[in-house]
């Protein structure tokens, strides 16, 4: 169940807001919220029911939004209602007509209301995991010298595509020396024997996103390239079993960076350790450097430490998690041990 | 080369008109657009450079878009600018702060100059005309019975994948009597002997869409089959032959649809002849029932008669074209004779 607003109303006109409220795939409207009700104002060609806890489906004509809020705002008593800062101005337009209203420009309590996953949110992520923990075994036989790393982009996602899925992340494959480079798009690079691969992916179920990192070696792996999955390891799941509402998101990110510079990387970890996930694939609250944020239960972040050592390459593990109060559950499970293929 | 408003500023916001003035993937900000110049004032943390010809780049933060536009607008001696619809409240908003300065909402020019396409955007549909028609030539050894519509399109996908693209429409592929619905999302089916097997797909090149339909038969085609895909063709081949700056859109549309109904299908063509197409899959100027709108050299737009037999079968025929001065050139060539696979 979503909450009602505790006082005033509310027009959601963002995208992934309204997605969140009515959970349709498609559709093309505003959303009401007041402390009385949810109505979804939809000007869709043919409206689609939302789940009817969530929200009551009213279909309007898009140049009536201005008398239906009327009409809303009437009924519940509200002489003012708030729009996001983001609204386009000719729905706004409409709302600053309305006699006797007074607009208010505001933050959304439904952004808010997203940082804290709900079962059925937390069963689309773990879907999600799912289906891209399938493809990384299934991807395991593909990958042999001579393959390159577009061929491998395209293969994880054929497989997650079979899965039903038909939005993905933009896939990250990145062989020997493009895997010191955290952010690498696929190109016609064959991969060879002793490099390492990362393979950085994922897709949506119902709009909630997955996002699974694997790093493998082609052939035997080097003692330097086992020290350095080793470290990687080390911190990601040092990360995952401290993980738990109640901590904060700089001190799980200084747990995992503490581990990769003793470890002897220091400087080497480029980024933050995670990033909050839903229907934004970067969204609410991470796991970053120096923040004092406290997690809390519900939440969903990527637990990814990495490192990158300029020329030769790098290792990255990734996994999805939501907090618990005590702990979290992770949503990823491919294997993470190193695997030499 | 993009023109220069004849009169007056304007600040463009809509994402898609961005991309068409700056042709950058990503990039966050506001284009102004004056008689005098064309600037792309942008927020990006990188900021990526516009091509010269088209845009001058001004790296600004996104809260001082006002100041900046204040002194635009000083140095070009105007003192009205002009907004779309759609621009977010929290740009408005600080254009209508600036003082001495009118703000008018009124349709953008770019959505204008988006419908007659230059050469190098032709050159980006073509591009993407042409590995759609080779993910078709790649599909046709993969198509046997046992094969599910999912599969094919993952196929299809893959395809388009491996040339480069990242961005796909949403797959059609319908078999069997699902291929009577003009719409219809791919699923676990098996196709089977004597089934019509209908692939509407296509991707982006530079932001630029292919949509491309070709329909085969599994297996020997029947007589009646022949006959509904030779009508289709016909229609199809007439419209392409016929279509020309000087026609209008209503007319073409009736060229088809005439051919349909006297080859004994009257009713079963369920949709209108064409859309047109470009940064979006579809946009301005289409080939619609009864309009009048006269089409002009540089309009690309899709021609796709089709006939659906509710419960037996259909067949749809689709390519791309750019509207010449006489003529048209064609920008998707798969094969259009019936194939029986």
């Amino acid at each position: 169940m979503i909450p009602y607003p505790m006082a005033g109303a509310y027009l959601i006109t963002d995208p992934v807001n309204m997605r969140y409220l009515h959970r349709l795939p498609m559709a093309r409207g505003a959303v009401y919220l007041s402390a009385q009700r949810r109505v979804f104002l939809s000007w869709s060609r043919m409206p689609a029911e939302p789940p009817p806890d969530r929200l009551r489906l009213l279909a309007i004509r898009e140049e009536s939004l201005g008398d239906t809020l009327q009409a809303l705002l009437r009924e519940d008593g509200l002489t003012e209602i708030r729009v996001e800062p983001s609204v386009p101005l000719h729905l706004y337009r409409q709302v600053e007509r309305i006699p006797g209203i007074h607009v208010r420009i505001s933050e959304d309590p439904v952004s808010q209301w997203r940082e804290i996953k709900d079962d059925w949110e937390v069963a689309q992520l773990a879907e999600a995991g799912r289906i891209t923990d399938d493809a990384f075994a299934g991807i395991l036989p593909f990958l042999r010298p001579g393959v390159t790393e577009l061929e491998i982009a395209a293969e994880l996602e054929r497989s997650m595509r079979l899965a039903g899925c038909v939005e993905f992340n933009k896939t990250i494959v990145a062989a020997g020396a493009h895997s010191a480079k955290p952010h690498h798009w696929p190109t016609e690079y064959a991969i060879r024997k002793g490099d390492f691969v990362t393979m950085d992916y994922g897709c949506t179920v119902n709009g909630y996103h997955s996002d699974l990192t694997r790093t493998v070696v082609i052939g035997r792996a080097s003692t330097a390239q086992k020290r350095v999955y080793e470290a990687v390891l080390q911190a990601q799941q040092a990360a995952e079993e401290a993980l738990s509402a109640g901590k904060t998101s700089g001190e799980m990110d200084a747990l995992a960076r503490g581990i990769i510079e003793r470890a002897g990387y220091p400087g080497r970890f480029l980024h933050n350790l995670g990033h909050g996930i839903g229907l934004d694939i970067h969204e609410g609250t991470g796991l970053i450097r120096g923040s004092g944020t406290i997690l809390q239960a519900g939440m969903v972040v990527s637990v990814e430490p990495g490192i990158y050592l300029e020329g030769e390459g790098g290792v990255r593990i990734e996994d999805i998690a939501v907090v618990e109060e005590q702990g979290c559950r992770v949503l990823e499970n491919a294997e993470r041990k190193l695997i030499e293929v």
